[in-house]
């Protein structure tokens, strides 16, 4: 055992049950997460009673590095949840956390990561109610990993789902894509190559907000693993409708665009973590996108293609006026992205 | 890239929230899950409304071997989750689970594991709601971590908490202390040990269901990670009471004592996976344990110790008529047992 624990780094002590594990959730992950709900001496929280109608999601982080422009870990992982249930039209409430930390990662990396995440969870208004905390041995976990599962409400009237979408329905995008993939492709550094390309990683809730009270308003899903290309094939898949994205309407951004050219990427396939893909009914695609446009999150929104009557498959305009085909994504150009 | 994906093992290519992904979901994992509640094709899933008090818990599984006698890591990982909320006196309703794969995971083995997750959860009466898969290279991962979160709903009336613990309160233990530290060590074969101990790794709903409308019933807790020992001393800690725990009313299998006094080991900081500890008022104990001894889960149930009026510190009156102090637990005895 390292004389090292309780002290600067994590230990295999620190994932036993006891006092080291108690030290390291009160002294360094709970005052970060900051959150009033976390009673840290509980097998379970109470959250209290709601009549609203209740949503979940899970998600598992394992992003390399741990920090990137724009975020980390630990604000990837709140914006990711709260993304999930902002884009089902829910209101989050309670999130709980998992930390698989790896022997020997920092003690002041993890407090950071831990404030990261209260302060995202605070802007969101969404309490961390429960966590847990386990250590891998060094070598057998990447740092750290962290599993999130958030609960919301679904607001009022919202009714999102893809089997309300329907052929000449609008495809919105709220901003640039992939830029989340090429920033954290860029931290790595396993190209030689420099960036100061920031990830869009941010809450999609002010953007969600914003489309409520918009009955055209068919389905909107945040384009992450997989990117705005995966969510048309997701589309594609559950209507049987084709999709057409128009190329001149995508907005890649210079150091995107150059990443991709140089590495043989499809920046359409590339994540992004703050931006939202919406289906909207045709003649309400101009006052969403207006909407969207009056937010510093959706200034650059665009109208980005349109759902056809067939054949089921995803189609790129390009800005010479041609046409390919996306295909539904195979190999993964950028594993640990998220 | 392996000829391998989408065959019999799980590579990097089912990480990429592509076709490959979708797959693995769709054809491994949700059947085992066998969860009508479960849509894969929804970011966040809609549970519905109640009006009851909701309580959550979160809890990771890093449990090596991934497979030992009486259990794997997906009906612990289940059964862990709804003990949580079992000891709070909640009823599990919703379930959320995270893979992390490690590439190189047998598909069959996968299979398996989301098998016996989904018959754990039914045994529960909880719904399997939401769930991910991320995939982590080659050695970094473990085989497989599983993240759980649980949401259930306060059982009428049950007011639990360290807060209610009181001087001469009886202390309780629903079964023998262990069994799952021990069975997870000998199925390692680390130190060339073979033994037919099972874990007890088994939901403790229905003994948490058989103390409800006893209102002395002051606190519940299931003695994983540390054992019976880390749970009284957290009952210490938390109040500033002392507690006594009588070696000769401690069930101790005697596998399980011959490990321990072949490797060093103290059973009282072994894991249990499915035991409570519970602290009851005195004048009610002999009635709690009653109701849990006529339950086959509760059939070796005992009252086991006493709070008492201090000091502050947990004590082992042993079956000679001595007595020593069990201390707070440091290195950890058995890592990765749950």
């Amino acid at each position: 055992m390292s004389d090292d624990r309780g002290a600067r780094h994590v230990t295999l002590a620190h994932g036993n049950g006891g006092r080291f594990m108690r030290e390291l959730i009160e002294q360094v992950i709970a005052p970060g997460l900051a959150s009033a709900s976390l009673d840290v001496t509980l097998d379970a929280a109470v959250l209290g009673q709601t009549h609203e109608v209740l949503v979940a999601t899970t998600d598992g982080f394992t992003v390399q590095p741990l920090d990137f422009p724009g975020g980390n870990i630990g604000s990837l992982a709140i914006h990711g949840t709260v993304n999930d249930l902002a884009v089902v039209g829910a209101e989050p409430r309670w999130l709980t956390v998992s930390f698989f930390i790896e022997e020997g990662l920092s003690m002041d990396s993890l407090a950071r990561y831990a404030r990261s995440m209260g302060a995202a969870a605070a802007q969101a208004g969404a309490a961390i109610v429960a966590g847990d905390t386990k250590v891998l041995p060094r070598g057998q976990g990447g740092g750290l990993y962290l599993a999130m599962t958030g609960v919301g409400v679904l607001s009022g009237g919202l009714k999102l789902g893809m089997r309300h979408i329907r052929p000449s329905d609008a495809v919105l995008v709220s901003g640039s894509v992939g830029d989340h993939g090429v920033a954290v492709l860029l931290a790595r550094q396993d190209f030689g190559m420099k960036g100061e390309l920031p990830s869009d990683c941010a809450s999609v809730l002010p953007l969600a907000r914003a489309l409520r009270g918009l009955d055209g308003v068919r389905f909107m899903r945040d384009p992450t693993r997989g990117g705005v290309a995966t969510v048309a094939h997701e589309i594609v898949a559950a209507t049987g409708n084709g999709l057409t994205l128009n190329a001149a309407q995508l907005l890649v951004r210079p150091p995107v665009q150059a990443v991709c050219e140089m590495l043989g990427y499809d920046p359409y396939y590339l994540a992004s973590e703050g931006r939202i893909v919406a289906v909207v009914a045709e003649e309400q695609a101009e006052e969403a996108c207006r909407r969207w446009r009056a937010l510093p999150e959706g200034r650059d929104a665009a109208i980005v293609g349109a759902v056809t009557a067939g054949p089921p498959r995803v189609v790129l305009a390009t800005e010479l006026g041609g046409q390919r085909l996306l295909e539904e994504l195979e190999d993964d150009p950028l594993p640990r992205i998220c």
